[in-house]
């Protein structure tokens, strides 16, 4: 494999890394280190030494003193036998050859300057001289198990952060920084949008009247943008029996993630009849509602949507804000078609990204092709030329717009190609979001058809299409993207209106709260104006108020409003009317 | 006990069957026979012999026969030893005779004309005369266990219906056929609302979009009624852990009654920090939003409200279409309020009541006041002056508005006094709707507060209210209540648009239906009229569409459209102006 430049220089610091650790604890035994996104990581067994962020300093210290030395690295040649002789007391090495060797590919090793020898597929600079000695840190450790296995010896990872030179070093140290402030759980709590509790259990946010206000207008603009397209919302449970998804083919493949339910506490087992599932996800409901009378061709398309929480058992480690919930949202869709319906149907949810994600100021979009793996047709279920033509299709699609096209060959799911798109945000982070899959094989399981012009009955297609993918994890990318500061049409509170004083402004200020609530906007005003002034300025800011109006005596006298803007930090003064429309105006 | 005339009617007859089926039937084991709503039954154990409906017709004639004669009840005095021996053959009687001498109630017995003696607390009338034989009907037989243990035997139970009259009997057979066709599983499925899978399971309803609009519409009347009060949405997960139950209280009095829910397979015990609840309520999340960062005295009432599912286990027998479901919508809402905040709270919910199911024209409506029992006062929590303060509050309410209030001492629950609301159907049933709880227990248990004007902690009150119940119950009552035709702005397609010929009006009539839609109504229109004119009237009828417009060749001569009415039968012709008009004011 060819890899660019900054990953030979990330992948040549792991080994230098290596050969510091090294140099410190010659007991130290290496395992595995690799590049990674932003850097690399060396996982190392320290034995009885205790190795933290407090040695990090020296470690660097001797790594930028090997840069100085301008050291070479080579491949050398070795045979199966002289490496496990050099290697010998090192088990994890030893076992990492058996690997190699047991799947019966090449040993190769690389050398760094004279003496440091590691088993490697390769992948580096050719002297550290091509490295910047200031482009790079060491910047954490943490306990990693031999293999990912929790019965394996915990090791010590180093990581380190690593750019061609120190302005892109500098340049990630302000994105992160930035990300840092723009943390969706900090945020989420300055702006009391959700919480956790801990009687209610990790992974599964409650969320405030401001948050489920911003939930809600980000499910109701999906909505709005289905329905121009003719879908329709239905309803489903978040149970079904255990059936339902033997029949999917979920209980068989994914049964460790579903949660299981049962009304008794004796245990699950030999009580069959009585077993629930708590859905993973809705395309099984939604077959059974397709299912639910005779469909004539001219039924077709059918297009539900349904907003609902699917709930899928992780390991209570991996939950983290709301990135990774127990209980995940999804705006989900599902297109009941015949195959001569496919283009239009995803020329229609094509445009529904396209909207949504614009209206939020996401523009670099790309889009994945995950298609078949052309060395391996027998993958996959249904007839090549079915595939051929849906993919053709896909591809025409995403040609005719301008997108960034990625392509995945065999990553398609054996049932049909995707289509995931990903968004960059305002700091430049990549984030993948909605996702289209083509399935020819629940309608096979569920036995779906229409009845077509001749009488006969037709097997169709199902599209499963998420546009926000889920309100949990849009709304934290979203509340990441915008640093809390949502469009007009998703703030929580879009207008605070605020006295300088209550006895003198008081009136017009109830008038002036009035009139914007009965124009349907989101108002904060307080009648009592207990907190004075000052403070709920600080307020209206802190909270990312689109806008605020204070009224004084000028503004009575002159009759208009002052309103500050969040966004462009402008005062201007508008008649109550001007300032409703330009309100309304931005809540489209 | 008193008992009113008819109850005594009721009752009598069910000696009269007991007697008839002794008559045929010598061996047969007497039980207990109550009367009940529209009658009364008698559970039988006759032993070998298989009794059925086609026995019913030969017991009526004999308990006719036995009207005739005239036979006096009276009560007859037995010593516990002489009962003992009278039923020594019936085990029943016997287990019966049991129950009463250990709980030292005094055994009494009934006879009827010369022979027959039951065992039975009274409530007769005087003489068979009083029975009009034209005014009662056996009516079916099922099955039913002694006690209602499914571990005891099982006996036969007859069914009667019995009326003072035969006029009174044949309005009940009037009202039975009227239900019947209002039966709300029948028009479920005419009209497409919702359906069942089997592989979902029973008690588990799959809404249909129609049946989706209906629901959405009921709950956006709730939440516009409550927002009007400063109630707020949020949104909770369908899962806590266990320990949010535990600390409620539910875990330890409803365990049997909760989904238990876990990832593995193999058993719920021994794993208990895996074990969650589906929530069979909301009060308990609800809690900890409230709880999830200070509030101040200035904050309070918190109003938050939560249309969304609660799972409750049933026995898969007690399902029942969408009257007894697994999964339930309540549209529920919990205050957070100061003491001195109850009344105001109280009569803002009596409002949103009074002004729901006004609207859907359920006049008749009662409230039962469930209050403490006077009589043990020991059996509540909290301050007895605390709670004949807010019976007295309750009750002021009450009269203060125009609605029967039935009294129920002793039906409060221990931690506060309960409202619950009757409505009357259009076919004269009454209905158990909504519902207000006071609740001083839970803010005990979550240790809720407020912080109080001199800086102190102090304890809140919770209001749990509400308004529909749930949609599945009140979507049921609605149904059979309206028959189907649901008001305009409920109404899943409000208006279909149907030229008379597709050449020549089918342009108009797009433009119609497509100005309708703008308008924000919801159209049934199909372009290419594939259907013809008859049958799609036809099918605007069967569905209960509010209006259809026909276009015709007068309609586009004159300018207007002819817009019939499903309510009123008539036609009129309006211009399209007008006909928005008409529709944009039923949807209010």
């Amino acid at each position: 494999m060819e890899h660019d430049h900054l990953y030979k220089i990330r992948h040549s610091l792991a080994h230098l890394l290596a050969m510091a650790a090294l140099d410190k604890y010659p007991d130290a035994k290496l395992t595995i280190g690799p590049a990674i996104d932003n850097g690399f990581y060396y996982d190392i067994d320290f034995g009885a030494n205790k190795v933290g962020e407090d040695d990090l300093k020296d470690l660097q210290k001797k790594m930028k003193k090997l840069i100085g030395q301008s050291l070479p690295f080579a491949p050398v040649e070795m045979s199966e036998a002289e490496a496990r002789e050099y290697f010998k007391d090192n088990e994890y090495k030893m076992e990492l050859i058996d690997g190699i060797t047991e799947r019966g590919e090449t040993l190769t090793f690389y050398k760094t300057g004279d003496e440091f020898i590691d088993l490697c597929a390769g992948g580096h600079v050719e002297n550290t001289s091509e490295i910047a000695a200031d482009a790079f840190r060491l910047e954490r450790v943490a306990g990693a198990y031999w293999r990912g296995d929790e019965n394996n010896t915990m090791l010590t990872r180093i990581y380190g952060v690593a750019f061609e030179n120190k302005t892109y070093l500098d340049e990630f140290d302000t994105m992160m920084r930035e990300a840092e402030k723009r943390n969706h759980r900090k945020l989420g709590k300055e702006l009391g949008l959700f919480s956790f509790s801990e009687l209610v259990g990790g992974g599964l946010p409650l969320w405030s009247p401001q948050g489920t206000i911003l939930r809600d207008q980000i499910d109701r603009f999906v909505q709005e943008l289905r329905s121009k397209y003719g879908y329709q919302k239905v309803t489903i449970p978040h149970l079904a029996k255990k059936e339902l998804y033997e029949t999917s083919g979920h209980w068989n493949k994914y049964s460790e993630d579903l949660f299981k339910v049962s009304a008794k506490d004796t245990g699950l087992h030999g009580d069959d009849h009585d077993m629930y599932v708590l859905k993973p996800m809705n395309c099984p409901h939604h077959t059974q509602i397709y299912d639910s009378q005779p469909r004539s061709y001219r039924d077709l398309p059918q297009r539900y949507s349904d907003t609902t929480m699917v709930y899928r058992a992780e390991q209570s480690g991996e939950l983290s804000g709301l990135t990774r919930v127990l209980s995940i949202t999804q705006d989900d869709a599902h297109v009941f078609c015949r195959k001569n319906q496919l283009e239009q149907e995803l020329e229609n949810i094509w445009d529904i990204v396209h909207t949504f994600y614009g209206r939020f100021g996401f523009d670099k979009m790309k889009v994945r092709l995950s298609f078949r793996d052309p060395e391996n047709p027998e993958k996959y279920i249904g007839d090549p030329s079915t595939w051929e033509w849906a993919e053709d299709t896909i591809r025409t699609i995403a040609e005719r717009h301008d997108m960034e096209i990625i392509d995945g060959p065999g990553e398609a799911a054996f049932y049909g190609p995707k289509l995931d798109f990903m968004a960059s945000d305002s700091i430049g982070r990549q984030h993948q979001v909605a996702t289209i899959q083509l399935d020819a094989n629940l309608p096979e399981r569920f036995d779906l058809y229409c009845i077509n012009e001749d009488g006969e009955q037709e097997r169709i297609l199902m599209i499963h299409a998420a546009i926000a993918g889920s309100l949990e994890r849009f709304g934290a990318v979203l509340i990441e993207h915008t640093a809390g500061a949502f469009p007009f049409r998703f703030a929580p509170t879009q207008v605070s209106v605020i006295p300088v004083n209550t006895e003198a402004h008081g009136a017009r200020a109830t008038e002036v709260a009035d009139a914007l609530r009965v124009a349907g906007l989101r108002v904060e005003y307080d009648a009592e104006n207990k907190d004075g002034m000052g403070k709920q300025v600080r307020h209206a800011k802190k909270h990312k108020h689109p806008y605020w109006i204070i009224i004084g005596d000028q503004d009575i006298e002159n009759g208009v409003v002052t309103v500050e803007s969040r966004d462009s930090g402008e005062n201007q003064q508008l008649t109550l009317e001007q300032a409703i429309e330009l309100f309304t105006t931005e809540n489209q």
